[in-house]
């Protein structure tokens, strides 16, 4: 590895942050140190001194010590796993989820790291996946549709209660305290690069999909936020930006302080903050239309790159430069894949089967896919409508619920999970659609996350629903090797990085060279069943039959 | 027991015969013996010597000496039991399966039983379950439809494959031999009587419900028969009869052999014969319009009796004379109860729960009504179409399938169940309110079967779904019970026995002192979730979204 150099990409996670080191040259992942947050996810008590302070349910906090760990647990360690010099590593990325924000005062302190409101649970991060703001989801999207906000129509016609000013105006609404006391709101991906350079610089991405700040129009206009709640009126400048940073740019350098961190030298360039799916397209190979990029785990992210801004029903949003400078970043979902085959698995097979895989010397999941990979489409006589978890692209409904139809005494668990498995199939090939309807192409299909390598069967079947190729990304870590191709971007070619994401795909990204092909006998099966799906997919989905929603308002009724 | 007098009631099932042994004046069953049958469900080959011969799916045959050894094996055995003297004995009854049926000679031997045609398949007894006969049961509605045959409305629109003119034109297509050589074809109900007795004396049970006979208009036309096969044209005249006894009456008494066979005296009166399911209605002290009698096991046959002859929709039929005399015996059905329950039991339960079982010292069904009776009414957020077998009653289709909808990734397994069970009581509901929305009253439910018995819960949703109270049969052998009612009644109040059903139904059925009564606040929940089904039951039952013919229609393409 002589004259080699090198990019640490770091992902901050749910649970953990991962680095990951990278010779630029290659994309060859050397070295990788994962560091288990020491709070985790903080869902049921503040981690403080004293009595007790309980959480309500939905709610979902991280500590941001656990970041700063992060950099200087896993930094060192990859110096030391891969044995180079701190001058070889020319730059840094990260990406982390979102949208995680948090209130900090003007030099980056977290409020939640000060005594005086160390003991408020809305001085700390709050994490992605806090669901306790939807009255204020709610408020945003009623007040938005009434006023006829334009903006509107990126995010599918709806914006989630994950997003940055729901959980902003949470803050405001059940501790004013905290929100005056802020100076600033900011994504922690953000904020984490603030830490690494100094310098407050926010990214295109997070503001883009999250914040609904666009490139053309910037954030809503002040009379939306007053509508909203008179004391947010002046938010993005008080405690916001209105200047973005679009994907790709360098953030800043390496801190003396964030040097002694992470061991490596003062000076090293630092990309601007990204967000762990968009990162993850790249590094997937994709800086260019017409190539979908999926990540699949527990649910499903779709992105795909376009020319220009179209309308698509359901998606979760459009932004320019959100995930390739110069592009249109599209993204949709679905709210519930491998989270559904879990619950499955955890729920619905007999003893039998456990003890056959066991024999056999397999996963439970192995032992179901090998039954059920004996079998032709449509030979179960099932169909599902994949809504376990709500519907998110296009429906953009939460209260939708799962439905199973066609069982008979002759059912077998394996048949269920291949109905399972095809209706997630069918739920991408309506986004497909909607993408395509719209004029945002959908050529081939590129996977990453969990979900791939362990579902041979399930690759090949998106392959035949969908009808286009499949291919995998080569790496397993993509969302840390993206942000590393985006270190080595920030570094320039100049230090042994790359001038362009582009040039960095080219050298740093690849893809397995098994690739999934649609078989002609199977689609003509799948397009039967797919019309099925479609028309079952609109009678619940589109208010036809509301029965859905029924059964959970009586559920809630009676709980 | 001095001076007390007894009457036997033999069941013959499908797996084995029974003998319950009755005091007359109280109903008391003394002493109970089953015979399990020999060569049992016949219905992979044939038991006899030589080369094997095999027999198609579908089939399934019964051997006729097994019901002659029930009555030498059984009888005696009540007899040893209860240590009484053969004269006690005034009566014997016996219920039958149905359709069953057979080619005998005109003495009554079966055909199966002459070397010459001991060979051929369809010289054997054809039991009810014998689904070989599709074809002709097809072509027995096409042809009644196309001559506008008014029977058919007695029958919901539609005959069955097991009924008995499927099964006899399934002898002349494949084996007209078998055909010709048959003297008479029968009721096994009717063969075993004539056993008994030495006489030919065919029941109105069957012939009613399961040969189209009618007391007012007799069977269909000859025109009828000879459209469907020239050669069927006198298959009345020639092979079955035109003088049908009434259930209730006498129909002869033992003759020495057969009083050889069962140790009891020569003469002892014997009744026309009956079916297994309608012969538990007196026993479960029905014998009057009002109150339904719901025999629930693996399927549930509902029984009503009226005062007039009206047209229900998917019954399976009204009859005359059917279960008691003088009333119309109205018969519906759900082709999956039980063993709908049996499928999930078997193929959805994760080994923790029968882990958990083990543990509490309780069945894995036990465990699950112990979690899923805590559930409130629609707590669940479940709904399901209880279709897994078909839908016999009111849609009379066996292409519908089964339906769960608003599965969640918090649905637990004691949700499915409760869910299923609670979709049955929907279906008994969809037919108690087909029944009186057409004149025949339903005030009241009497169940019996094996289901009651252990189903707290189940019974508990019956009531609060239909508004009724659910009452249980004393008795767990009704259809014994009811059999050894009418040998009591055959007998006559001068032996010790009765003059009328009606007589015997007050002094030897009961039922049990604990009754299931809706609950108010139940009840109401149920209202709004039954017209949830009844949407669902509409959509998919009644031709609006025919997917569940179309998955299967692809299923036996691919297969």
């Amino acid at each position: 590895m002589n004259g080699s150099k090198f990019a640490i990409g770091v992902d901050f996670g749910t649970e953990s942050g991962r680095a990951v080191l990278v010779e630029t040259k290659t994309g060859k992942e050397i070295a990788t140190s994962v560091y288990s947050y020491q709070n985790g996810v903080i869902d049921r008590r503040l981690p403080v001194e004293g009595d007790p302070i309980a959480l309500d349910p939905e709610w979902a906090l991280q500590d941001p010590e656990d970041y700063i760990r992060t950099f200087q647990k896993t930094i060192p360690e990859v110096l030391m796993q891969a044995d180079i010099a701190p001058e070889d590593v020319i730059g840094i990325g990260i990406d982390f989820t979102a949208c995680t924000m948090l209130p900090v005062k003007n030099d980056g302190t977290p409020l939640c790291a000060m005594a005086e409101y160390r003991r408020y649970p809305h001085s700390w991060v709050k994490l992605w996946k806090h669901h306790a703001a939807q009255p204020e989801a709610d408020k945003i999207n009623d007040t938005a549709r009434r006023m006829g906000q334009a903006w509107l129509d990126r995010y599918g016609g709806k914006i989630s209660s994950e997003w940055f000013f729901a959980k902003t105006l949470q803050i405001l609404d059940e501790a004013p305290e905290i929100y005056h006391a802020a100076d600033r709101l900011i994504e922690a991906a953000d904020w984490v690069v603030w830490q690494l350079t100094g310098v407050e610089k926010r990214n295109s991405c997070t503001a883009g999909y999250k914040a609904m700040w666009s490139k053309r129009e910037g954030y809503p206009h002040e009379d939306f936020f007053k509508a909203l709640d008179a004391r947010l009126e002046n938010v993005i400048d008080e405690k916001l930006s209105r200047t973005i940073y679009p994907i790709g740019e360098k953030a800043g350098e390496l801190t003396a302080q964030a040097a002694e961190w992470t061991r490596l030298s003062e000076g090293t360039a630092v990309a601007i903050a990204n967000v762990d799916a968009h990162v993850s397209v790249p590094a997937a190979t994709v800086a260019e239309p017409g190539r979908m990029v999926m990540i699949m785990g527990t649910s499903i992210c779709h992105m795909v790159l376009g020319e220009q801004e179209r309308r698509v029903e359901g998606m979760c949003g459009v932004v320019e430069d959100g995930i390739i400078p110069g592009l249109f970043g599209y993204e949709a979902g679905q709210s519930g894949v491998g989270d559904i085959f879990a619950w499955f698995l955890s729920n619905c097979i007999p003893r039998e089967y456990s003890i056959e895989a066991e024999k056999r010397g397999m996963s439970v999941h192995q032992l179901l896919e090998s039954k059920a990979a004996l079998q032709k489409p449509g030979q179960h006589g099932l169909l599902a409508l994949d809504w376990w978890n709500g519907n998110r692209s296009v429906l953009v409904d939460a209260s939708l619920s799962g439905l199973l139809i066609g069982a008979t005494l002759g059912t077998k668990p394996e048949d269920i999970y291949r109905a399972l498995i095809e209706a997630t199939a069918y739920g991408t090939r309506v986004i497909v659609e909607a993408f395509e309807k719209n004029g945002v192409k959908v050529d081939e299909l590129v996977a990453c996350g969990g979900l791939p390598e362990q579902n041979k069967m399930l690759m090949q079947i998106y392959a035949d629903v969908t009808g286009r190729n499949f291919k995998i990304s080569s790496s397993k870590q993509t969302p840390a090797l993206g942000s590393a191709m985006f270190g080595a971007v920030a570094a320039g070619s100049g230090a042994g990085g790359y001038d362009t994401i582009f040039d960095a795909v080219k050298q740093m990204a690849g893809l397995k060279k098994e690739m999934y092909q649609p078989i002609a006998e199977n689609q003509k099966i799948y397009e039967r069943l797919f019309k099925e799906y479609l028309r079952l997919h609109d009678y619940f989905g589109r208010g036809e039959n509301n029965v859905m929603k029924t059964l959970k308002q009586i559920r809630d009724e009676v709980t």
